[in-house]
């Protein structure tokens, strides 16, 4: 029997591309990756009218689903939901489906990423109305699992992130990124996307996610889509439904907030006074600091000179209601 | 815009079959799933003349493979290795062969799954004749990650177990199933094997993957192959080669140890006498009890009465080498 072996002489770099961590700021022009050409309407454009939108409730069947996508050579395009869907998903929609050939969108209300004393149980949902708007947006298939039907009773397996969250919303919600990791794990490996999208108002959840998909190596590229926001700027979240009208309006001193840091120069100005804005700001919207913070954007850490690239973090009570949000420096 | 709605309206169970965990008795046939036929040689047999052995370092080069074999329809079967190759790996070879199209074998001594004063350091290596075992059983791809290649230095993202980790070898190497858990994630996200097989040696460890895989959906048939043993019982292991002579004559207590309690009938007998029955051979031959236990095979909780099914487990210092060994009685 003659055997060759095909040692890999080159020392480094690899070859083949490393997945992809793509970060689209609002308005920014996207220009890759080239995605296969299929016979597929054109990047961006709506499902034709014969198009088909599957709604699968057994992990089972979104895996073999998974298959035959990828077996017809396509490339899968993903946005895991908690569902009660608005503009922000749609436009994750959207960007998921210039990346990919065929677009699964779940629909989960996680139990596991809520703390006891969280909004579990009044969780806004409205199944009907996200599945017409998922089939108005050309989703090809909704994963919509039973409620019982994503835990096994005596499930003990977890996957956990131990740096990016030890700060910001992960100091304050014990737990919730270990539920993030866990769920987003196990989504990943039911739909095998090959291009997963999530929005930057869950800033740190991107950053923890990142961090899995480097860590764990799942081969899927993470794209983070701009905040969607309302017309005065306030960043759209399903949250929003609990507000009373006069709260909305002190809702807004969120993003006000963050829009009253300006733009940073080249000056590498102190973060202090700029938290301080932020918390004047708030307070005179009545609004209650959770935490406000402007933190290196890949390591999470607080910086005390803050240059182009930084992340500004607010998390604030309104009444009963915590709302975040976050701008890019 | 014409839209239709597939609703699964089959409650249960779920059409397309769930993940297998086969378990193989030696001796047991085997009897399925079928393979998909493709142009390869019959099942069990080596590999043609001109089968080419690829070895590959880098992940992404090994993520890339595992798509162009999917592409062509073949089912990957992977063996995950710390290396040493010994018979008992060649016949999980065999075995990963036997239920799939290619074969792909990682060798990669992962230093998370030893403990601070544990035997990483001195863990035998012998890659060239690791390689050209690989080479003689028809091995189609070997994944041999460079020591610094798996780990980024600021890694942060952990997969743990936390039930059936707590006893046996668990509780007296802290830290050692979170490395196991957190590399197999790691290798199975980089090789995307369809079936992946594990000795039964390592009981345990292959207890704790298979409720992680279940738990995170890996959507990966999990295959345990029964222990290789040398002429006189002694379970195969890479640790052996730690033993002197009269070690290596005192060692064989362990296996007999076990191969001590006969058969279980349908009495349930006691589990206490059968655990005293093997610590009395252990200090027959000289060796230190770590542990000896009799299980269930799934929870791996202790039992007070015996069946069949149960699983009993030695852990027993020879000297300075800890040696471990089990039976399905």
């Amino acid at each position: 029997m003659k055997i060759v072996i095909k040692h890999n002489q080159q020392p480094a770099p690899p070859p083949v591309p490393e997945k992809k961590f793509i970060f689209r700021k609002a308005g920014e022009a996207y220009n890759g990756p080239a995605k296969p050409t299929q016979n597929q309407p054109a990047a961006g454009s709506k499902k034709p009218a014969d198009h088909v939108m599957r709604l699968l409730r057994f992990s089972c069947e979104v895996t073999e689903w998974a298959r035959e996508q990828h077996r017809a050579g396509k490339r899968i395009g993903f946005v895991p939901t908690m569902g009660f869907l608005h503009a922000g998903h749609l436009s994750l929609v959207e960007e998921a489906r210039k990346q990919s050939d065929v677009v699964c969108l779940s629909i989960f209300v996680n139990p596991t990423q809520f703390g006891p004393n969280e909004d579990l149980e009044k969780y806004p949902r409205d199944e009907e109305n996200d599945l017409r708007l998922c089939r108005e947006e050309g989703v090809d298939m909704v994963f919509l699992p039973r409620p019982d039907g994503m835990y096994a009773p005596d499930a003990s397996v977890f996957v956990d992130e131990e740096k990016l969250q030890r700060g910001l919303c992960g100091s304050r919600r014990p737990g919730h990124f270990r539920g993030v990791c866990t769920v987003v794990a196990k989504l990943f490996n039911i739909v095998q996307p090959d291009v997963a999208v999530f929005g930057q108002k869950d800033f740190q959840q991107v950053a923890v996610i990142r961090r899995m998909v480097r860590d764990l190596n799942f081969p899927i590229d993470i794209v983070m889509a701009p905040t969607m926001r309302e017309a005065d700027g306030m960043a759209m979240s399903s949250r929003n439904v609990y507000l009373s009208p006069t709260e909305r309006e002190n809702a807004l001193g969120v993003s006000r907030a963050l829009k009253s840091l300006g733009s940073v120069g080249a000056g590498h100005p102190a973060a202090e006074p700029m938290r301080e804005q932020m918390r004047a700001v708030l307070e005179q919207y009545g609004l209650r600091e959770d935490y406000v913070a402007i933190v290196d954007a890949d390591t999470l850490e607080p910086v005390s000179h803050v240059e182009a690239g930084n992340v500004a973090l607010i998390a604030a009570y309104c009444g009963k209601t915590r709302l975040i949000d976050n701008r890019i420096l």
